[in-house]
C-alpha cells in the first residue's frame, strides 16, 4: 500500500523507525503516532537513552563486552575463574549464559560469526584479540608450567557457520596448546523423544553420557 | 527473567525502547544492540527524525489532523467538498480512507473515542471543536438558505464506544439540523457467507441494498 503521509515529519519518522530490524511501515506509523501523544519530555527521554547508549557506551577492552567503562564488570571481577574463556558471538548471549548462573570464567565476544554468505570473515570479527589474549596468558605463566589450566570453551550456535567459526578459532589456538570445549548438544531439559529432530536426538545417542544414580 | 545488563546505558535504551506500545524487554534488547551496531550519524538521524516529530509537527487548527503547516493539505485543498466532515477517530484513519482514493470531503480527527472504561470522556477529545465548525458553516449560509448541504459522516469503530461517540456527537449536532451519515457494515468485498460472524451478516440483511444491475 502506498502511504499518502499528511507531514513530511511524519514521513521522516515512520521512515526511520520502520528502518529498525522486524518494524515494517504500519507498525511504524502506529508508534510515531504513539510518540506524538506522548508529553515532549518524554519523547527526548526516549531519544536521549538512545543516542547515549551510542555515543557513550564503551566496549571491553578484554573481552569486548558491552560496558560503561573501560573494562567491563566481568573481567575486572577478581572472583572470576581467569582459567576460562568462552567465545561467543554477541552481547545477548553473555547476557544469556550469564542469567542461567551457571559460569563463572570470563568471556570472549566475537562480534559476529563467520559468514561467507554474509561476507563476514575471521578478520571482521575479534578472533585476533582472542588469539592475543590467550598468548599472553600463557607468557604470563609459571615458567616451565606449560599445563597451566586455560580451557577456551565454544558457545556458538549449532548451524554450519558457528561450527566452521569454532573450527577456525581451534586451529588459531593449537600453538597455544589450551583445552578447547564446546557446548553441549542434546534434548533440552524435560523434552520429548518424539518432537525432538533427528539430528538432535542422533547426538543425544552419541554423546550419551555416565548415568550413575547415587 | 530478570535481565542484568552489563551497562547501565544499554538498560536505559532498553526500558526506553520497551515503553513503546507492544514491544517488550527482549525485543528491546534486540532493537538497542542494532542500534549499537549503526554508524553514529544513522542513530542520530533516526533520534532526531523523532525529536523532531514531537517538536514540530503541527495540529491542522480546522480538522486536528497531524499536517507540517497550521492547516493541513486536505482542508487548504480549494478542490476537496466542505459540504462533507468525515469524523474519525485518529489520524490513521484518516490515511486509511484517503488511500481508498473514495472520499473528497473534509475531516475531523477527534483524538480519541469516549471510553468510560479508559477514563475518556467526551471534553478530551476535539468534539467541541466539531460543533463550532458546523455552527460557523450554518452562520456563513447563505441568509434563509437554511438547507445548504452539510452531512457529518461519522466513520468510527464499529464496537459500543464507537457507536456511543457518534450518538453523543450526533445528540450535540441537532440543534444545526445536518445531515448525518455513518460507514455502511456489512460483508467485506469477496467475503465468504460462510465465514461472516452473525452480527455482521445480520446486519448486512437488514441492511440490505436495491439491486438494479443496467
Amino acid at each position: 500500500m502506498k502511504e499518502n503521509y499528511p507531514s513530511k515529519l511524519l514521513e521522516e519518522a515512520v521512515d526511520a523507525i520502520s528502518s529498525l530490524p522486524g518494524v515494517g511501515k504500519r507498525t511504524a506509523l502506529r508508534l510515531a503516532l504513539h510518540l506524538l501523544r506522548q508529553p515532549s519530555e518524554k519523547v527526548h527521554a526516549f531519544t536521549g537513552a538512545i543516542d547515549r547508549l551510542r555515543d557513550e557506551v564503551h566496549y571491553c577492552s578484554t573481552c569486548r563486552m558491552v560496558s560503561d567503562t573501560l573494562e567491563c564488570a566481568i573481567c575486572s571481577d577478581p572472583s572470576r575463574d581467569r582459567g576460562k574463556i568462552c567465545v561467543v558471538e554477541n552481547v545477548r548471549d553473555v547476557m544469556s549464559i550469564e542469567a542461567t548462573g551457571q559460569y563463572h570464567g570470563l568471556y570472549h565476544v566475537l562480534g559476529g560469526i563467520i559468514s561467507p554468505i554474509a561476507g563476514v570473515g575471521p578478520s571482521d570479527l575479534t578472533i585476533g584479540d582472542l588469539v592475543k589474549r590467550v598468548a599472553s596468558f600463557r607468557e604470563s605463566a609459571v615458567e616451565g608450567d606449560d599445563d597451566s589450566d586455560l580451557e577456551v570453551i565454544f558457545a556458538l550456535s549449532g548451524d554450519t557457520e558457528g561450527e566452521t567459526t569454532a573450527f577456525y578459532i581451534y586451529r588459531q589456538l593449537l600453538p597455544y596448546k589450551v583445552k578447547t570445549s564446546a557446548l553441549a548438544r542434546g534434548l533440552g531439559f524435560g523434552d520429548d523423544l518424539e518432537y525432538a529432530d533427528e539430528v538432535t536426538l542422533g547426538r543425544s545417542i552419541i554423546n550419551r553420557q555416565v548415568f550413575s544414580p547415587q
